[in-house]
Order: structure tokens, then sequence, then C-alpha cells
């Protein structure tokens, strides 16, 4: 069965589906993106995606290309066509096709392509195997609240991780300070217990599954702190985990070559899993997702 | 008479000239090009393109998609196929098509796309008319070096100069000192009648029009100075213009609102025009284009 993408108002086999060579996120990466994971069925957080995806096409002075329902008739047809009952639904809106000239075309339309593909469902044993991170410089542009398509530091990032052996890169700004991973936001919790995530700013993007984190630990009332940590703090770390839609909630166990605690998954990052897969299980995702400056 | 694109094999109409959606460009922003200026049908700094292309595809450890000899019957053939005596050819190398994930690929091909357009020839009169540049904080990433199509900022910059009546933003880094233009190398002439350019490094690309500049003034005795700058000195500067390949010399007679000597083209900006006039005719581009970090 061949897997369909939605591509500018048509559905068409994933093989032939093509934009433009003068699309402007070919040319400029001038265009927005976001993933949503689905669970049993279920798109975790939309509300919360079609929100962050307002903040970045408003900051970028994109149009939407249709409005907030329609493009979310268009995702669930994008899902149902392909079958997806566990996996992710990627959404990428750019400023459209014109002559190639920095500033904004007088007269694009937006352009809209949706695709999808199935994963495993969410499985516990393996989020909690425990992945290693190192950090490098953060060398991204001044503007991560903004989910672009402009990934290219992210993709030399992730791939540095790689070439170490580990699965994610952390990026630390010129304070020292952890800003997040390439791909993922970065969580830490200190010999003392106390659970870490950065704050938001234009130094991260605020994830839909970070902020299921936060409110999934703020019902079972647990508490944690939204501060910047450093990179030594990291490594000293007593647990660490990371959070994305593809990640979801991954156990970290090895920063820059050194194990953290018993070198096993964390107490504390193993609760908040489950906490996590019970949240996405009953309910559609996070309540707050008005948080983008 | 339509336009003909090449697209990864094929010349094409320009139309209907397209690439995959999950080509890594589009998605990733994950790969390069070059603008080369087309002169009285002669390619300007065609050496100097190729030696800067590979220096971006190096970089970011992108395979060329053809070796440069091939590479440039390619151009040449896109050229003659638009009959473009005068104008532009835009070149861009991508990491190619691969189902998206940010590491590398391990077996996707790189994409070349090559397209063309006629333009004006040089113009004396229309380049020393005179623009007006802001300057605006560099919000860029770290690796300026390289030509990527990761350009959102520098499309932002641009709109944003164009929002105040400008033709172009100057970058300010975090010291304040100028950088460059969203699309052009940024010079001055102080009162003392000092020419400077920003020295290179990884805060800017490294022009060929640049170099070709640099060139003919040292042929003409002309001495010049490649330091930093500050918004304060470009503002009382004597003399200012901006280089590329599609804005050649262009004089700069208004910085931030405030006019620049009496207002019109300077001296050594309307002399170093000629020479680069001279220079573009009578040779083929820059000699020394083998100065890329």
């Amino acid at each position: 069965m061949s897997r369909i993408a939605y591509v500018n108002g048509q559905y068409v086999p994933h093989s032939q589906a093509a934009v433009h060579i003068e699309d402007r996120g070919y040319q400029f990466s001038d265009g927005v993106y976001e993933v949503f994971a689905v669970n049993h069925g279920r798109l975790v957080g939309e509300q919360g995606h079609l929100d962050r995806l307002g903040h970045s096409l408003k900051e970028l002075r994109i149009a939407w290309p249709m409005d907030r329902r329609a493009m979310m008739v268009v995702v669930h047809e994008v899902q149902r066509r392909n079958h997806v009952r566990d996996g992710l639904i990627y959404l990428q809106v750019t400023r459209g096709v014109a002559p190639r000239d920095h500033p904004f075309p007088e007269d694009a339309e937006s352009a809209l392509v949706v695709t999808a593909r199935k994963t495993p469902p969410l499985d516990k044993a393996a989020l909690t195997k425990g992945v290693e991170v190192i950090t490098i410089p953060d060398i991204r542009w001044q503007r991560c609240d903004i989910k672009s398509i402009a990934l290219l530091p992210n993709v030399l990032g992730k791939q540095q991780a790689r070439d170490a052996g580990a699965f994610e890169a952390w990026q630390v700004d010129a304070d020292g300070m952890i800003t997040e991973g390439t791909s993922t936001n970065a969580w830490i919790v200190t010999q003392d217990g106390e659970l870490i995530t950065r704050d938001t700013s234009r130094a991260i993007l605020n994830g839909i599954t970070r902020l299921a984190v936060l409110e999934a630990a703020t019902e079972a009332g647990l508490s944690f702190t939204e501060r910047a940590f450093s990179a030594d703090e990291a490594e000293a770390a007593r647990e660490a985990f990371i959070t994305s839609s593809t990640s979801h909630v991954k156990a970290v166990t090895r920063i820059n070559g050194k194990s953290l605690g018993n070198g096993h998954v964390g107490e504390l990052t193993s609760r908040l899993l489950d906490l996590y897969m019970d949240f996405v299980d009953t309910r559609g995702g996070p309540e707050k997702t008005d948080t983008w400056n």
C-alpha cells in the first residue's frame, strides 16, 4: 500500500509528491513546520501544535494557507489515507512560490505539505534503555522559538552526535548553559532531586511534549524548575532525559561519555514516562499552550 | 520563449521544474548555492564561485553532484538555452532526497538545480543613483562563511530594510560591528579616505564581487583595509557602497536616514565601479579565490 502526501490541494502518491524549485522553502528556508505524534489513532497536542504554528507564522508574517479547521481536516485525512494508528504527521507551511528575491513576495500563496508515517507504538522498554548525549556549542540563529525549516545547524549538530556514537547533542550557549537538543528539549534531575528544564525564551523551541510533561508532573504533585542549567550540572546530574514528539520521554544515561547515576534509567524519569504515557492515553494534549513569546 | 531549468539530470520548462518534498533542501535547508553574474555573455568569477562552492560543500560534507567540469557544462548549457547575455545563473546543491530524519542519510544522492534569468546589462547610471541602508542586529548562525540556503534570517533582514524604505540592511554583531548586508558585502570610505570592508571570518560570506573589487583596487594602486567597522563609523563615513553578483558595486548614499557626504555617489565609489566594470569586461574574475577558512 503506497503512502499518500498532501501537496497544495492534492492528495498524491508520496513518491511523486513535489514542489516547484522556486518554492521559497527550497531556496530560502522560508517556512515552518510541525510534527504531530499519533498515539492509538489520536493526535497528541493538536491544539498546542496549531497554537505554536500560529506563533511561527505570525513571527514570519506568513499567511495561514487555510484556516485551522480546514488544515486539521487535511491532517486527519492524511492520517486516514495512510492508516496511521501510531506514528507521525509532518506538516510544513512555506511562503510559497515566487521568482527568487530575498524580500517577501507580494503575491505568493502559502504552500502546505502534509505527510504521514507509521512508527511502533509508545514502548516503555525502548524508551528506558538509555541513550547518550554529547554537548556542542549552540551555533544557531537567535530566534529558535520559531519552528522554522532553517534546520541546517540542527542537522550538523545531530550528525556530530551520531559521529560520536551518541543519540543527541545538547547545545551550549555562550554563557555555558544548555539550551536544548538539536530536535528535543533537555531535562536533568540533580543529585538533590530537582527536576530542571530550560525556561522558554527565543533560545529554545517550546516543545509540546515538554508542555505535556510539565502538566503531567504538576498534576502528580511533582515539583520542577524552569531555568537554564550548565553542561557541568548536566554531567553531574542523577538523571536526564529528552522530550519531543518523536522521542517522547527518552532516558539519557550518558553525557559526554560519563554515566549518570548507576547508568540505568532514573526513577523520576521512569515515573515521568509513565505519567506521560497515561497523559497521552487519556487526553488530547497539554492544556496550557499559549506560552510563545 | 519559455525559460529552461536544469533539475537533477534534465532540462525542463522552468514552470514545471520541481523537486521531491523530501529533498533535504526543502525540509532542512540542507544545501548550498551560488549566483553567477553573466556579463556580455561571460560568467564572472567562474573559478571563484566553484572554489567557494567547494568550501561550502566540504564544510557540510555534501558530495559534489558531479565534477566541476561537468557542472560547468550544465551551467553553460542553461545559460545557452535561456539566451542569457546579461543576467544571472543560480545554482543550488542539496544533500538530496531521503526519508525525513536529521542526521546525514546514508545513501542520498546530491541534488543539483540550475536556473537562469536575464537582467539589464551593467549600468553605471543605475548603480550610482544611491540607495539607503539601515542597520539591524545580526541574528544569524555562526557559520556565515558557508553559502547555505538557510537564508531565513537574511530574508527577514531584507524585508526589514524594505519596510523601512531602504534597499539593504547591514547586520551588526554583538560587539556593535557591521558584518555584512543580508545579500551583499558592506564597504565604507572614511572621512580620511580609508577604504574599508570587513575581513573574512565565519561571520561573513566572502563575496566574489568583493574579491574582484579588492583585486581591481590593488591593480589601480588604491589602498584598502580589511577590518571590522562599527555602525557609528558607517554613519560618519564619507562614502559607502555594497557589492554582490546581483548588485555589482552599488552606491549607498544614506545610512539609517542620514545622508553620507553630499548625498550623492562618492568619488572613490564611482572610481571603483569603473574599475570593476573594466575588470569584468576584460577578464573572467578575481585571481585569488582560495581564501575560505
